[in-house]
């Protein structure tokens, strides 16, 4: 979308200061304020009605939702969120009840991740509700993870299943914060990302940073169970395959390591997350592009990959 | 506003964590990250198209005016800014040309204040723009300042002039971190608040905090040229003190300091800062309440103060 090329341009000549280790383009900004282990993490999120969620959506929903946004980008750089602030644009005629429910998500989630919803601000959006939502976390500075550490021959692991994720897990998925933390504790994790965008969108945002290739194994993409019931219950819905690769909002961690860590990581992780699945997809290149091997070959899969399978 | 009330009861049993030195109910939350002699503040504030911006305003403006209320909250703090997110909410059809200034009048405060754009967050809101900022600050562990440490017998001082911010100082004016910076080096302040609803509104909220009264000086209070204006312009207009109580966004400071300070104090002011009054409109009294002290004697003036002048 052109608007979002325009905003890249624009931010990246803003003014910074030598606080700033990442600023845009990476799931969090990283910020070294001087703590002896440790640097902060900082990110922002907005989900809109009418565009990330509905009228009729469970307010209690909606609240997690904004919320586990930010998180996952925390957990997608190693880290561990503190505080949160809710900013909330309320429409006119909004309804009281309508608002602790909303609230009730957010601080269940807060809860169970242990972080302090420290303030935030109320406004006026005569049209829709929006919320934004600010995450502040930490991270130990060895362990901070970015989109540009990829490296050729790594092997491409995503968690969870791909697709679908409109049916519902958009509303109340899991922001994957043990995992990563378990990952970055116990492998040398080379660069994670957590997919909003869909598998074809968000892995060329980690091939591009680190300036690498990347080749994926169309057979070990985990379909979700979603996406094949959508496939199947309309001749012009998507195929299976296609919505793991492009749906949004999947909310899941794509990471790469050495080639060498992928059986005994694999291990691991069926003992240390027994209820999510963890699979290997593919394999860093050091040749440039994304491609998808078939039964019958090849074929490059571009940021807009559904275009070639429809 | 009774939407208000409800945020501030919803708010009150959020999830909090030991790191949470100040939540919800402060200009910002503070946080403690392990910093040897620092805090960390943390602040979210947003401004919609028609709320508190029209869409013929200059974007420059806009932009400014969105960071530099943030910015307004770490000055009375005592804190300074170091990295702000920026989520721009942008209405369909929005022009290029239009983000690009508004880019350039945030970029433009950041410098002077050297306060890193770290990143953001572009959403779609159909009908009309909103920006949401987040601010990340640092303040020095004994001179953080809160709403809740005036004492009766202190001496309440006002920065610049009030009253009349919306003929334009709403969307130009300066967050007053020079100034606080040089406060809390050198006297011991012990309350302190930005005005952005207006002295009759903010005031209160130092003295609910403190748990004390305070009396103003009505032939004190620094009226500003705007509001006398404006008073003589219309007959139904505000008349230029019940401007300088009750019109929002003059985003000056209000602080308080012990009387024996309140000389050397401007003593001191008038020598760092020249172009800036600063004035002393008042005293804190051990007896709750607010009150305007005239020439014919002292009446309540109570949060929605302006009902009891028109």
């Amino acid at each position: 979308m052109k608007e979002f090329e325009l905003i890249e341009r624009l931010t990246r000549s803003l003014h910074s200061n030598s606080s700033m280790l990442t600023g845009p383009g990476d799931d969090c900004a990283v910020l070294d304020l001087g703590i002896r282990e440790q640097l902060v993490l900082f990110k922002t999120d907005a989900v809109v009605e009418g565009v990330h969620f509905l009228p009729t959506d469970a307010p209690e929903k909606v609240g997690h939702k904004a919320l586990a946004r930010c998180l996952s980008d925390v957990a997608a750089m190693g880290g561990a969120p503190t505080a949160a602030l809710i900013t909330l644009a309320l429409p006119d005629g909004f309804e009281p009840s309508y608002l602790e429910q909303l609230y009730k998500g957010i601080n269940a989630l807060a809860g169970q991740f242990d972080v302090a919803i420290a303030g935030g601000e109320t406004v006026r959006n005569p049209e829709r509700l929006l919320l934004s939502v600010s995450v502040l976390g930490l991270v130990a500075r060895a362990k901070v993870l970015h989109r540009s550490g990829a490296q050729a021959g790594d092997a491409i692991f995503v968690t969870g299943e791909l697709g679908g994720s409109a049916a519902g897990k958009h509303l109340d998925f899991q922001p994957r914060l043990a995992e990563a933390d378990w990952l970055t504790k116990h492998f040398s994790i080379h660069s994670m990302i957590d997919l909003s965008d869909g598998l074809a969108g968000d892995l060329p945002h980690v091939l591009k940073a680190s300036k690498v290739g990347a080749e994926l194994l169309a057979a070990a993409i985990p379909v979700s169970r979603e996406a094949r019931r959508a496939a199947k219950s309309s001749s012009s819905a998507k195929p299976p395959l296609v919505a793991a690769l492009t749906d949004g909002e999947d909310f899941e961690l794509l990471f790469t390591v050495s080639s060498a860590s992928a059986v005994p990581l694999l291990d691991g992780w069926k003992k240390a997350f027994r209820d999510l699945r963890l699979t290997c997809i593919g394999k860093i290149t050091a040749t440039a592009g994304l491609v998808l091997r078939e039964k019958h070959g090849v074929r490059p899969l571009t940021n807009h990959g559904y275009q070639h399978f429809t």
